[in-house]
């Protein structure tokens, strides 16, 4: 039984906590946090369970396995490091710390202490994301064209980090898990309107291979959309995630050309065959997540969202505010 | 009466001749077509107009009082200062001209002569757009905070020109002809991946008023989308052009807060109204611009797609091409 | 503060509790489930909330007042006779009873003891409908010429009742509350290919002014679909309640004649004027519902969802056994 | 080659023309329109047609192989009889005739001449029926269980016939292209709320096989629906007609059982699998039908819209107004 310690009971901590219990051999044995009105609540829910408002309870605790941090970023750091220290797996909200030489510190501890470190991409464990995943492994969109993501909405407005912090870090974990190729340089273009934080803004991110991937996170949307379109030299696919179902189209559409000369002379011809919608996976994904890092604990499973793919997303973070500073210059990575 | 010669009679030809005819007071009386077998064609067809395969033959003609030039852009130029040379009023196609200088001559040319200049800027006579500048002339969405258009499909690749010289013009006149500011600098991104030409390209158009403009032209995706979001402090809109009804939607929708203080406390709410989708003029937008133009000559009216607004948007084009050549460097216009 | 004790903790019985412990000066203080392995589950989760198995418990608690009926229709004539005559308000689960003179038995008894009866129907506590019959009330659909209603997906199949049992009350709920006319007379037509049970069915419902209301319930339906039109002389309205929003459309559309004369010689017009989307409140129809409720125990007031309502639903869906134990028989109701 | 004089050049007349010129082998060699302004305007566009207003210079044209009636129904039955009688093959526009028995004359007439008779059902030509054909034929839908059309929208009011006759002989020809079983009952309701005729009507037709057919059609509609839904024990289908794209969606779900056993116990499952969407031929309909026409004149071909289907879909016009006539008594086919 692997028994887990929850600190943080905010918005996410409840779905965090029934799942874990959801989780074969895995159950929550403390939970923290510091409001004394929660943990008065807490207490009353969860009879069974420790209820407490000093973390360290949790980080001493010697029957605690793996420490759930479900806190605000700026305290990730921290507390993750003193969980390490102590023995305790990791569990940590996105984005993983507030820096990449955080990030990179607490990847580099885990490993000395052969511990794991889970960092909370919940959509790459989506029934969406991951026929996604198999589509492009399995050769069937091609060499891709484009990646192109809108993510926009009115509102949440946070006090203490703009649009892209609040909403580019899904997209960010989604493309990274998608595409086997590594961004090279990015840029970013914000606009701030409201309270001083940026509230729109449009994110390029380039590869190597002729690849450029375009973000839209807007706060200041009438409607909200969650789309993204990928586009192959086989295939091509809309993924939108608002929708009830046929959230995933698969078109069967695309350019034709056989040699350099019929390019040349616009011998181009379309291809437009038949739209597919894949039935997806329709578990929560939160479940699917924490029983793959219980898996990866007990039985050294590979882990698709580790540490480093943590790293990754704040070092995507890290480069859009450094161009958003200068105005959308380009940060090479 | 008005009588107009119309030069070049391919995919766009035929509505020209035809909306012309409907205009009060106005007529076609001779086409030109260099094509032996469509001047056949238009021979069977219209056995009372005078056709020909040199287009001479109108620019000559003492009765033509407006040539209409729907050929290819790079012979634009040409056509348009021989008709002003001859005393014609011009109508033709968008984009203008290849370069501004180009367009500045023709413009000049026709104020000498006291002749007329229509630009082919179809779009901006559609009911959707007359609507929008109608709301956005009544102060009903505000101070905008910003325009954020798609225009992607699956080609069509054109031998001569990249997706931003195929796409874009609709865009930017319709932008220029919504807002009352100027743009001022100009960042174009784009990929190609088919035949040597950009087919996937991202622009962004700056204001001094902090307002931002994004563009998004491609021509390998695999839905047509023809989407305009414009979100302003009063109201936010979106024009879907696709849609068979419903075309404009107009959201009650925004943030509200009172003093800098409540900004700073993060004292942001959000507004969540009615929508509402107004009914649109469902006349065909060339028939309204054809008779617009016709009324400029006969009565002196102001032209709204003159000289002026095509130079406009051949500048923006220009500054594209440039700003595509330094990988999206920032052309300040 | 109002004590309510809760019959049946199935499907629908944690929002009941969830609900009425939301409701100002209520709370639930008992909840009886026949399984055990649902008392205790119910024992750890609401360590404050008595919980037994025999239901005899609520009845003849003196401290409870009003007991809430959430079990299978063909227990709520004995459940909710047995709570009237221990001085108990009661609220019933949808249907009301299985047959009329049940349901005319219980709203005899809760008259003479001076106790209240909802049933519940709670989409008529809902946003939407009560959007709706503010439009009809205030005449901005005018004189209504038809009422069509689709509500269709695949399953849930059910042991004991047909598709028109299952998914037909909330129909004809809503429809009575909207329409101040009575219907005079119905006829059904059903088929069955599954399990016996009739699973596909098309309802008429007549009115004696001209009115014609059509319902379409099915369980063999691939797309889920909930979508309601009203047509008439002023107006014309679509509710789509999958729609995550805009789920009520207005359209200013119709049909205009001055004279007899006109509609002789066919000088009808039509009307297209805009469409316009009404923000709905989004508090959950179930609070709303239990809350007035309580305000009608406690305060009096008017009950619109009482056992009247109960059981005008009760003839209709008794009507429908009829007309299809007669092959689409007209049933005068 | 083959000669075809076209009677009536109203709404469809130009489509007729336009596309009998586009057959192989086949020329419009005379057009008959009785309005004199039209017979002006025909000379003038079509200068190597001859125009005439008298039907009768086609009737007895020795010339002419092919006589398109393109009239109102009221006027098919006598001149299709004179048609066939100067020894010509008939082309006449949905519904086929007035009554059954005068559809019967044609048809034995044209078989004693040995003449072909094809009824304008265009839709039975479209890509989306072609396609749905071809997945009921090859058992892709499995047994049928229902089959539910909408056809809807504001106006056209027509002076002579209500929405049945309308709008229906669209659907029933499609019905009865799709499937092989006959219907053998049919029922219908509607109601007039303009000008007298019937604009909002119910029909079911029933097949010997537990199918029940059901359409839905009404001239009062604020939005246009063209849908259709077939449900099989294999696999189901929305057909939608309005959609600019994906028109048909064919889903894999449906319930499972195995066993009678099972049924009894509810041991019933559901399938739901991935949603497909097939290209569609994008042709037009009325192109393939006059194609389809001639090469069953030229080339013996089986024709699939004979006089027997307009027969068919004349018959089933006929049961509805007999059903209306006694307010939604079952007419037995």
């Amino acid at each position: 039984m692997v028994n887990v310690g929850v600190i943080g009971y905010g918005y996410w901590g409840p779905n965090i906590v029934r799942n874990f219990n959801l989780v074969r051999d895995c159950k929550v044995t403390c939970i923290c946090d510091s409001d004394p009105k929660v943990e008065a609540h807490l207490s009353k829910i969860f009879p069974e369970i420790k209820i407490t408002r000093d973390f360290n309870t949790i980080l001493v605790d010697p029957e605690i396995d793996v420490v759930a941090i479900v806190t605000p970023v700026s305290t990730h750091y921290e507390l993750a490091k003193k969980a390490l220290e102590n023995g305790k797996n990791v569990f940590v909200e996105k984005p993983f710390t507030q820096t990449p030489p955080q990030a990179l510190e607490l990847i580099n501890l885990a490993e000395q202490k052969n511990l794991k470190i889970m960092v909370d991409h919940t959509f790459i464990f989506s029934g969406a994301v991951s026929k996604i995943k198999e589509f492009i492994t399995n050769g069937e969109i091609g060499q891709i064209y484009y990646y192109d993501s809108t993510r926009i909405n009115l509102g949440l407005f946070q006090r203490d980090v703009n649009v892209i912090w609040d909403l580019a870090p899904h997209d960010f974990a989604i493309m990274l898990h998608l595409l086997s190729d590594r961004p090279d340089a990015i840029r970013v273009f914000g606009k701030s309107h409201v309270n001083g934080m940026e509230d729109v803004a449009h994110i390029l991110v380039y590869f190597t291979n002729n690849l450029m991937a375009h973000f839209n996170v807007n706060w200041l949307s009438p409607v909200k959309i969650r789309s993204t379109m990928i586009g192959g030299d086989k295939r091509m696919l809309v993924w939108n995630d608002i929708s009830p179902d046929e959230k995933i189209k698969v078109y069967d559409r695309g350019v034709n050309h056989d040699t350099p000369e019929d390019i040349h002379n616009l011998l181009v011809s379309y291809r437009s065959g038949d739209m597919w919608s894949p039935k997806l996976d329709q578990r929560e994904p939160l479940l699917i997540e924490l029983t793959h890092f219980i898996e990866c604990i007990i039985g050294n499973k590979k882990n698709i969202s580790d540490g480093k793919s943590g790293l990754e997303v704040v070092n995507l973070l890290h480069a859009c505010e450094k161009s958003i500073r200068h105005n959308g210059g380009l940060v090479i990575l």
